[in-house]
Parts: C-alpha cells; structure tokens; sequence
C-alpha cells in the first residue's frame, strides 16, 4: 500500500493509457457538453481543428480515469480532492487519440491535525505524436502510515 | 446572439439547473473515477460521506452542461477554452440533487490582433439546500460583433 510517506517531492509516475474513439466523445458530450465541435462531425470538419475534438472536461474524465487505475493497482491510500489550481487544455483531443498520464508530486505536507497529509501534483496526458494535451495541478489528499502515529 | 461585448464584468447570469441521480452517478464514475465512493453504494454507506457521492469531475461536468445549456439559449458565440484557473469541489453531490448554475463575469479583455475577446468567469453549482457544491474560475474565449471591425 502507498500512504503520504511514500510520496516523494519530484517524483514523476508514469500512468496508464487510455484510448478514445469518436462514440465516446459523442457519447460524452451529448450528456455534457452538446457543442457541434464535439458532437457533431460534419459541423466539426467545418470548423476550427478541421473535425471532432474531445470535450475538454471529457479529457479531464480520462485524466481522473488513469489516475484512478493507478491508485487501484498502487493501492493508494486515497481521501479525495478539494479541487485543483490550474487546468489547461492544450492541444485537441480527436478520435484514436491514445493518452499515456504522468503524475508528478509537486509539493507535500502533513496535516497537523489529522492522520493525513496534502500533495500538489502535475498531472499531465501526453498523446502517441507527444503531444502534452492536458495539464492540471490539483490537490490530493493521502491517508498517512498507521505507524506515524498522528 | 451574444458577442464579447455583450458581456459586462460584474454580471451575474443565473443558469438553468440539472439533478442526478444515483445511476448517473454510477455510469459516470464507472467509466471515469472508479473509486468505491463512487460506484459502490454499500462501501459508500461506510465511508467519510455516509452514502454514494457524484466525482468531482461528474460535477464539473454538469457545469459544462448547464453553460452549454445556456450558450446554446442565449446564442453565445463561444470560441472555446484554454482552461482554468481553480476548481473547488466544496460540498458532496449525492443522488437526487438538483444542481442550478451561476456564471458570474469577473474580467474581460479584447484580443488585440484576432476578432475575439477573453473573459474570466466564476462557474458555481448551487445544490436544493442551497450549499455552493463547485466553485470554477474559468477562461473562455467570445467572439467580437462583426460591426467591431477588428
């Protein structure tokens, strides 16, 4: 099991992959994000990026889904996230799109209070042309050894 | 239709308001937060919250929803996203919720070569209760009025 002192500052993990077709972005965007760009080919081809991207919180989806494979296998100990400092979408996500994360630990400290501890990370999805798509600092709260006695 | 220029700071635009339910909660986090919090309503029961709660990214999600909602009524001619500057998931979003949208204008700028202009946008879901749920400091891009002639 991985708990707050398994972290080390500097750290960068490589993730999962995960791949995306354009049923899942259609899928995804019609509940979510009803955009032509993202759920509409022909009006895509039109416009800007010359067809069907990705919603931009579609890819945040997939960056949670890599993150969450890589806690479950790791065995992560896990409490959630108040939220996130930055995102930045930075070049379009398109159908065969295959996404590779990296997660790099950013800063860390301990609750003074309670038997966890906070971590700023980078986590990034990267495409197959090593495209760096999405960039997101966020926060993450991980439970800490039993051991530390906190 | 809706330019840059019709976008004054300070504005407050109330959004229309979307529920969820626990099926939603289970598809969503199924495909893309895994966690037992999520999709395990018996483990949930146990867990810090006392119940199954939606992913932080389902909640960022409907954001999405319900400004695209509005976008589309109110003919925003939208340009897209390069990202965000903070998210803050404040409270749980559990099954039955029903979520209402407020999109606050907190600054603006014109592009100085391209026909378009940036706006800084406080994203907020509001739960039946009452409780800010997600709070999102946002970047979006409108395009200017024709007559604007830039």
């Amino acid at each position: 099991m991985r708990f707050f002192e398994d972290f080390e500052v500097g750290e960068v993990i490589r993730l999962p992959s995960v791949s995306v077709d354009e049923a899942a972005i259609v899928e995804f965007a019609r509940k979510y994000d009803p955009q032509p760009i993202h759920v509409d080919p022909a009006a895509a081809a039109e416009g800007h990026f010359g067809g069907l991207i990705a919603s931009g919180w579609h890819t945040c989806a997939l960056s949670m889904r890599v993150l969450a494979d890589w806690f479950r296998q790791a065995e992560v100990q896990g409490m959630g996230s108040p939220g996130l400092e930055s995102v930045r979408w930075l070049a379009p996500v398109r159908p065969g799109d295959v996404l590779t994360g990296s997660y790099e630990i950013l800063e860390k400290r301990a609750s003074r209070t309670k038997p966890m501890g906070f971590i700023k990370q980078n986590l990034e999805l990267t495409n197959q042309r090593g495209e760096v798509v999405l960039r997101s600092i966020g926060l993450g709260i991980i439970r800490r050894r039993p051991e530390a006695g906190c």
